[in-house]
């Protein structure tokens, strides 16, 4: 099999100065500030007689961005670096796919959601720069399955795509289908079948059959000792801000802080069952670190969809509870037998933390949206929660709940569009991917010394 | 002697199991949202007049909760990262019991402070999940005293005997002594004599005399080389956010206000009086990591009581002046002649960092308290500070003082009580707990790759 | 040549001592809490019309304050952990410097910028807390510039003269030549030319011409394998928080907001160049770690003068998109050439990331503000934003422009005077500094277990 070349020294390059210019003509013609952003902000307050500058838009959701940008850049980028040698791969790729990500998405969510069809101009503000964040968060929550086994070029190529797959989706969700708090588990789906069927077609036209056993055996080794404690850091951060991610762009007052309690109850109940279920799948009783930095937080992620609800703190305990005991099994069933028989091989147990749990909170969400009465929520709280008078006045609160399972579908269809695009792309053979005997080895991008031997660390 | 069995394999799960079970059920029971967190919150604020979502207290709140949570998680969780073979147990163990922490502190501290005897009902909101996280850290500091020398299942009924005597000596202080702010140093001291009484059972009944030479001389090496500045991770993110921990429960406005900028200075003299004193130590004037990592948040400690009051920012840099020579001076000699004299091992010197600070948070507080006048607080400033119109009404400031002292030796009782509780129950021989020499390692309770020789890491 | 001492035992305690004694003394005959933060508030509010405690600037601004202070403490702490064995020198002297640096900032920027004249005491509110770690976060930069090669002595006197300078350039430039949102650029000018006279005095009076060649061969061995992705902790939380950095002290309100966005936008355009540069200057075509710990954050650099201003979030990118290929490029050409040709060893390329793009800053900030128009404002909004109606009443915005660019010339004298100084004082000789063959070795001023052996770390 020819050599393939992993010099990106034209093509990494080329691809980053030929989007960040087209992103800044982008802006340049859509992007301007809103109302609440801009300088006229001044009149703007006069003549809707707000009293105070506190009613900013910032005050409410600028505390919950800077916990979401961490995040996105601290929590994913040091979840993936638990490998002995790719450590650079790891917060070095994700830090540049977030970057564009993020740049993309507020083009993108922004014809969508944000345009204003008087003057044809996108309108941001804190509330834009949140989403983009969320959008480019599904992309490097895919970065974590083919983590170490593609090059830069090809992971910005993923992130247009996704990212365009994201926004449409969500576009469809919100505005046609008028689902609301729909975008995180819509995203976990699109997500779960996007990487399917990627993953096949990464199997069928890329990896070789002798892959997976050479590089378990000789280079892909986990770091397995006290230092692999730090790695956690970035577990630890995405469970600690969790519950300004599934908070952060709730409606104003009370579903903002109603979102942060459930999100805070579902991880705790979390924590204990994957420590239960982790203890339990050992002969020894031993824990595995890989379920406790992963499993963990399937409780946030599962509790997404509904965490605006009133669930209760009892149900939002129930969910992590179920959801800890999932993951872990996921992680201990699920992983080998897709690897050993599929040979698909999800570096970062994706599926587990984030395909299950994302459809068990598509069926939450279906569920508590269902079962909404005027008793719970009061008449005006449930005209405002479902915006009854706005496009879907009339529909009843179990219409919505068939409404949340189409939109199910919809993300389905959209997860394998959007992975046979990506899969279709990425086996063409110029992007410069490394070998597979040079998988999950920084030295295929990043200047090492020479110093590093497999011995060494 | 017989050798322990450190197989958990079905004490951990069932313990965990039950437990969130058992939570789960209370939950149902007992908690509910708070009037701000509550659907009907719309009704609420149209009858009492509340014109803008931004007087929810999420919003005066938040942001402070999220400092302590990563506090709790991230700063505990790190501070002990610092042996070379126990980092699993430090971060994975302190998640653990601060996830389990968080659920039972809700509990206990909802029935006490926040019961709607109207429908038997716990209302929660941010402010209970702050409460909640306070509670909880008390449990993480303790777990640094006996880290490395205790099974995971014993670290959960520790966690559990803690946080209730913690809520309850809470409730005495707070609404039978109507002692305000002072629920940091009244932990402190709780801690004090509940480590005191804990470490005499734990001596008397458990650890073989030839344990600490062994131990020393073996396996409990601190990391001692340049890695090791990463540990101080955990310890500058307690520094950097416990103005958040001492404002983040204090009344709204100024009293917050205040709070942030009294620790801020006290934690800023600290560290030059912990620097001065710990190169003093040193015949060569040489630094000792140790007492950077630990000292220099006893300023934090000990101004808890008295953050909220009119101590002025130049009574806050005195405060951290003093701790930061009492604490490091504590590390140097006290330390060692626990250790040596009454064989009390310490690991995280907790009654340097948490014990004696503690002490002068309390004498601190009973002094400013005490010195309050109208001519500082303004008339009404003082009648709310001191909730004079509420059930304390007519006692005289300078009995407040009184009152406070009161509290420091209701706190102590319940210190001694808790370690005497959790000596005997820990003492009880099917915990799990490692035998002498297999403590400080992370392999009796986790999956560690084989590898792992003494003098590699 | 006389060896020496580096034996710090009684200078560094008596230094330290010594000045906080003088802060505790100074605080207390200078410093009290401001309206906002003290007990007559609650009279205040009353007299002021002011119906919410949420009005309180602690609300509008103390988010950003707390990331801030993490990007002051742990941001620029662990972006200089970048040595094998000069990690304790890293963060804790950071620690130390911004401890004091923060106290001495709070008087020096307190006695020019909120001098109560009525009662001659200076008013202290969360606002004086960022403006004190802005001053201080200067120092940290410039310790960059001598890592390693400096006494803890030497960086505590750096720090006083550096803080007093820019708080003096500060008033000169706020408050006499009016040119608001002047802050960061003015540093980044003053640590410019302070840093190049540092150099020149350092290099004619201190260092020996073995001294490059010899280290580089030996000791200052970079970290260059998987584990330096830990270090790049540093720069992502910088540039994560960096948005709150320029936004801290806007105006409330849509200033705010903006200055949010701007950072935002520019900082993720200067990624994409960044890592398109760094590979293009690779033969091969592989990414250097050092340009993307670094250069990456200049677009956040860059854009601070004029972050609040109506630049447009396309005119943000095209800043980070220049910022990103001439920061990168610095790294590249200059650095090895300062280093070679002009002995000048800038051990974190200083000048790359903040005096380079503090050039650039100080130009955009020049033409925004000369090409500021109602149509773009507002009438009111102009008025604001360059208070108008205050001392500088009847200034035209071009006008303001040509203020601006005298800004920088004072800021330049400035820098030339501290640089100056700093070096006069430094090179007396008993400040304790390492000798040449000691630079980058902790265990010159740390205590470190023996064992530490080039070979092994």
């Amino acid at each position: 099999k020819m050599e393939k070349s992993t010099n990106l020294r034209w093509r990494l390059p080329l691809i980053c100065f030929l989007w960040e210019i087209i992103m800044i003509i982008l802006f340049g013609v859509f992007i301007r500030y809103d109302e609440e952003s801009d300088a006229h902000w001044v009149e703007f307050k006069k003549e809707n007689n707000i009293t105070s500058d506190i009613e900013n838009d910032f005050y409410f959701r600028y505390p919950s961005f800077q916990d979401v940008h961490v995040m996105v850049f601290i929590g994913f980028g040091f979840l993936m670096t638990f490998m002995k040698r790719y450590g650079y791969g790891a917060v070095g790729f994700n830090f540049l796919m977030a970057a564009f990500g993020i740049q993309w998405s507020l083009l993108m969510q922004g014809w969508f959601h944000s345009l204003d069809y008087s003057d044809g101009k996108i309108k941001i503000g804190v509330e834009s720069l949140i989403n983009a964040d969320f959008c480019t968060a599904s992309t490097l929550i895919a970065y974590g399955a083919v983590l170490g086994k593609v090059s830069p070029v090809q992971l910005l190529i993923m992130t247009l795509v996704q990212c365009t797959c994201f926004a449409v989706n969500e576009y469809i969700l919100l505005n046609l289908l008028l689902v609301r708090n729909f975008t995180i588990p819509a995203q976990s789906l699109l997500l779960f079948f996007f990487l399917i069927i990627l993953f096949i077609f990464l199997h069928l036209f890329i990896y070789q059959p002798s892959f997976i056993i050479t590089k378990v055996l000789n280079n892909f080794v986990l770091i397995k000792n006290s230092l692999a404690a730090w790695f956690s850091i970035g577990t630890i951060f995405l469970w600690v801000f969790w519950p300004s991610f599934n908070s952060a762009i709730s409606n104003h007052g009370d579903a903002q802080h109603r979102a942060a309690i459930n999100t805070y109850c579902s991880l705790a109940a979390c924590v204990l069952t994957t420590v239960a279920m982790s203890s339990l799948y050992e002969r020894k009783g031993k824990l595995d670190m890989v379920h406790i930095q992963n499993a963990t937080l399937a409780g946030g992620v599962a509790v997404g969809t509904a965490a605006e609800m009133m669930m209760s703190p009892y149900g939002a305990l129930i969910v992590g509870f179920i959801c800890g005991i999932i993951s872990t099994t996921g992680f201990y069933f699920l992983m080998p037998f897709l690897e050993s028989k599929l040979k698909i091989q999800d570096t970062c147990g994706v599926h587990n933390l984030h395909g299950i749990p994302g459809l068990i909170a598509g069926i939450v969400g279906a569920v508590t949206a269902a079962s909404a009465t005027e008793g719970v929520y009061s008449r005006q709280g449930l005209t405002n929660f479902f915006d009854l008078e706005g496009k879907n006045e009339g529909r009843s609160i179990s219409q919505q709940g068939g409404f949340q399972a189409a939109g199910m579908c919809v993300s389905i269809a959209f997860g394998v569009v959007a992975g046979t695009i990506v899969g279709l792309v990425l086996k063409l053979p110029f992007w410069g991917d490394p070998a597979d005997d040079c998988c999950f080895e920084d030295e295929v991008y990043w200047k090492v010394s020479g110093q590093n031997t497999p011995g060494e660390w």
